[in-house]
């Protein structure tokens, strides 16, 4: 029969501490919806009182099934627990458990609180026996457990043990600091334990300062504490929480814990891993680490010659799960070292069945290879590969053809005498043996000018004959621009993200010594993809 | 006496199998020459013969202390290491050691390899004595050999005895699939080393699936090993490889590491060690990681108020290291009273004195504070913060006055029928009351169109009347643009680094939604700046 260990996830509190992070109360409930639908067993939702945004949160928190769980201070010496406003900030919350932390670091009690260590002793008891006498669960943050517990053990554990008695579910030992390593994690968690604190009382709580927050909360609970307090992506104050991305995969898919342990996540729920992380990221607006354990765009990718070849005989020799549990993909970029089995196979998941030994593999290999030494990259910009593909197999439809086009940056004053600038483009384009011209400049709804690429987009859009409608629910939501030498002389390299109203999304890119031609042929591949994909037809002219 | 620990640097070699990673040659140097001067004891250079841009960086790589390594694998069964063609590419380069990756899990060399058991072993012996023959250290990689200890553990030790009886320096126990966990290679490392192979002949080599790359590195250290593989800011295949900027500090300054070992890295070195992860992140054109363990831009930033309150009584109440031993800084809000005493420090580097209470503090950090959120960032441009001081200070001189400037790329048929584009830009200046018209076309010595940037520059520059003779020398090195939002309608960052005839190094920024505008503002801040190095003005007008 396996153990019970539990997930606490403190993304919505220790998360938001992340530089450059603040919930907005919706964003607060969307996630907490998702991490109960992961299946966590509890979400600390912030500091009410503390917090205007935390406070809100709570009024209009979702009902979930994981325990929903308030965040505050022990009370403070000198008043009583019911007296304390700041701890009654926290109970009117209303959660069904109470999280308090205090101090077990001698140092700290007597430096940063100037009281003394019975008076603290007594702050944590008599606040962990209000939470319980008002019918809640409660959990005593042990802050700076670690290196109290290097400086004073004696009054580390007393710390505990004073929460403990007081009716505390759990005794969370926290390394603040995240200067623990996890050998030292595991040696005094199992002296805890050893000094009688019963291991299923007590959760971890880790930081990565040294890269090390997973390992120290692996190394916790090798020696026997149950509960893992932690954030999705990581998130949290300085280098971030233990990842509980990481580490839902590795207690679900890995021995020993995947044996002796039963967690709340499911494993179809695990499969939602990857569009969670990516969710998170979504409301952050910050673009997915790609090296991200389990759920990174290149945690499955392949580049190394020998290892992309023999993924294709048996995924299992270069890959440590399938990446399908955790919903991530396996990826074989076209790099130059790649042959030309795996280019068959990224050809087919691109629809285009190229029997082995066709000529055309060879001269796309070599194509590929003259383009990435120029500073094209196809690893990311699938769509392009595919155009280029197509165009050695005789599948490349001309669409159109562009004859010109100009592009003018001007900034003067304006009427107003104040310093405004204007993109104008023109281009000329030939559909079906008519030429066509169309001019656009680049303002927002707000009358600011958004620069000559949007100009240009625009104009090139504009009219594509019988083509511009397939063209109408298409958008670019990413620009990336990458200068692939040094200097003002420098060749650019543009990747441009696309968009389209059925939710598919492609990349493609440009290559130039100017940065405006170099975007300009990213668009015109965008814009080729998409007609591929709508109008079907797929035949060289 | 302290035991010797060595570090070995695979960034050039498995730090390129990073999905769009791919260094040239003198990129490949200058990560050469940075790591050399950090004190790494081995730089694996590439793979020669395999890759075009390895074996050129192994002809003409620099003279290091650290030892230069070549990679490639054992002979191939049926040929003597001597007629090896492969084996001889790698021979080849003339590196003082050699690294050889084989198979010592018995699967990989049936299935994979398709030979028996003993032939690879007689692969490995062959081919490592043919390095030790040829006066060479021999490392040999033994690919998988967690996966295969746990299937096989005869086999995979046999692997390893064959290389060291042949003569190997080191044998390399790889997690190729980077799913070992911490505890499980610290149990094999102590299992392997009580079956009699010599710790002090056993290196570590990890990778970052399960997010425990630099755990499972100290806990095979721990075990026994003595040398670690691993890359800066942990680039590598899939999810990286074991960080070396983590695990320096961490060796370093924490213990048992500190007292039980010495490294090839020394305290003033470690200073150096925030500097070279950002200019690995700069050659790769990556925003440096903010959450990075002790070199990330917000490793010391404390955003909770009690956190930042606490810091500035004693520093070492939140943070578990002091920033300055990696060369980080601790960032508290500038919201808050550090912000001042931080900010005059920083005036003070950029040789501006200020007093402490001067009400344009408080100015300077709410222009810093409104421009960051703008999409600005001083953190690099240390030069566009100095003017924004002066501006503010009173001691920034106009120097001249740009009325306007119109730039236009254009790409169209030449008279022999080729696609060509041609970008030239006007620009109308007033200098010492006088207005001055330039017009610049952007062809480089080869008649090729350079770009709108380069463009602009130039017509910026040509005639500037007194000032123009000053800026004879300035010539701009580099040029980084990165957007902050998604979408053609984003803001865009332009970051130009400039550099005179004096050796003298500046960076500048500029934000629009337009990109040419973003860099117009760029360069001209960098001719501000040199304006004022070099004429000794300092009054505004």
């Amino acid at each position: 029969m396996a153990e019970r260990l539990y997930l606490y996830d403190t993304t919505l509190r220790d998360g938001q501490q992340t530089q450059g992070v603040q919930f907005s109360t919706s964003e607060k409930i969307q996630i907490a919806e998702a991490l109960d639908a992961l299946g966590v067993d509890y979400i600390e939702g912030g500091w009410p009182g503390a917090n205007p945004t935390d406070s809100e949160f709570f009024d209009a928190a979702p009902k979930t099934t994981a325990v929903m769980t308030a965040f505050g201070m022990t009370k403070r010496a000198g008043r009583s627990a019911e007296n304390d406003d700041v701890l009654a900030g926290v109970m009117n919350a209303g959660t069904r458990a109470v999280c308090l932390v205090g101090k077990s670091h001698d140092y700290h009690v007597t430096q940063a609180l100037g009281i003394t260590l019975d008076e603290n002793l007594e702050n944590i008891r008599a606040s962990v026996a209000h939470i319980v006498a008002q019918g809640r669960e409660a959990l005593f943050d042990a802050e700076h457990f670690f290196d109290g517990y290097k400086d004073n053990p004696g009054y580390a554990l007393a710390a505990c043990r004073a929460a403990l008695e007081a009716g505390a579910r759990w005794v969370v030992l926290c390394d603040t600091n995240g200067g623990a390593l996890p050998a030292e994690v595991g040696r005094i968690v199992g002296d805890v334990i050893a000094a009688g604190l019963p291991g299923d009382h007590l959760a971890i709580h880790t930081h990565n300062d040294t890269e090390n927050a997973v390992a120290c909360s692996l190394a916790a609970v090798d020696a026997g504490a149950r509960q893992i307090q932690g954030t999705l992506n990581g998130l949290g104050e300085r280098c971030g929480n233990a990842n509980l991305t990481t580490l839902i995969p590795t207690l679900l898919l890995k021995e020993p814990y995947a044996s002796q342990f039963d967690i709340g996540v499911s494993m179809e729920a695990l499969a939602g891993m990857t569009r969670v992380s990516r969710m998170l990221d979504d409301i952050l607006n910050r673009v997915p680490t790609r090296q991200a354990a389990y759920v990174g765009a290149s945690a499955f990718a392949h580049k190394a010659g020998l290892h992309a070849s023999a993924i294709l005989k048996d995924p299992s020799t270069y890959e440590h799960i399938e990446p399908g549990l955790v919903g991530n993909d396996r990826v074989i970029p076209m790099s130059n070292q790649a042959g030309q089995s795996n280019l068959r196979k990224r050809l087919s998941d691109a629809g285009l069945v190229v029997e082995a030994g066709n000529p055309a593999l060879g001269t796309i290999l070599e194509r590929i290879k003259q383009r990435e030494s120029d500073g094209y990259s196809y690893d990311t910009a699938q769509a392009s590969f595919e155009l280029l593909a197509r165009a050695e197999l005789g599948q490349m439809p001309a669409f159109f053809e562009v004859k010109r086009y100009k592009v003018t940056v001007e900034r003067r004053k304006n009427k107003y005498n104040r310093m405004v600038s204007l993109s104008e483009a023109v281009v000329v384009v030939k559909v079906d043996g008519e030429k066509r011209l169309s001019v656009s400049e680049s303002l927002d709804e707000t009358g600011s000018d958004r620069g000559p690429v949007n100009a240009l987009a625009k104009a090139l859009r504009k009219d594509l004959g019988r083509y511009s409608k397939t063209l109408d629910d298409m958008r670019l939501v990413d620009f990336k621009v990458r200068i692939t030498q040094g200097g003002t002389e420098a060749v650019t390299r543009v990747i441009i993200d696309s968009e389209d109203g059925r939710g598919r999304r492609w990349s493609t890119v440009g290559v130039s010594a100017n940065i405006i031609d170099a975007s300009f042929e990213a668009l015109l591949d965008a814009i080729r993809w998409k007609l591929i994909r709508d109008t079907g037809e797929t035949d060289a002219v």
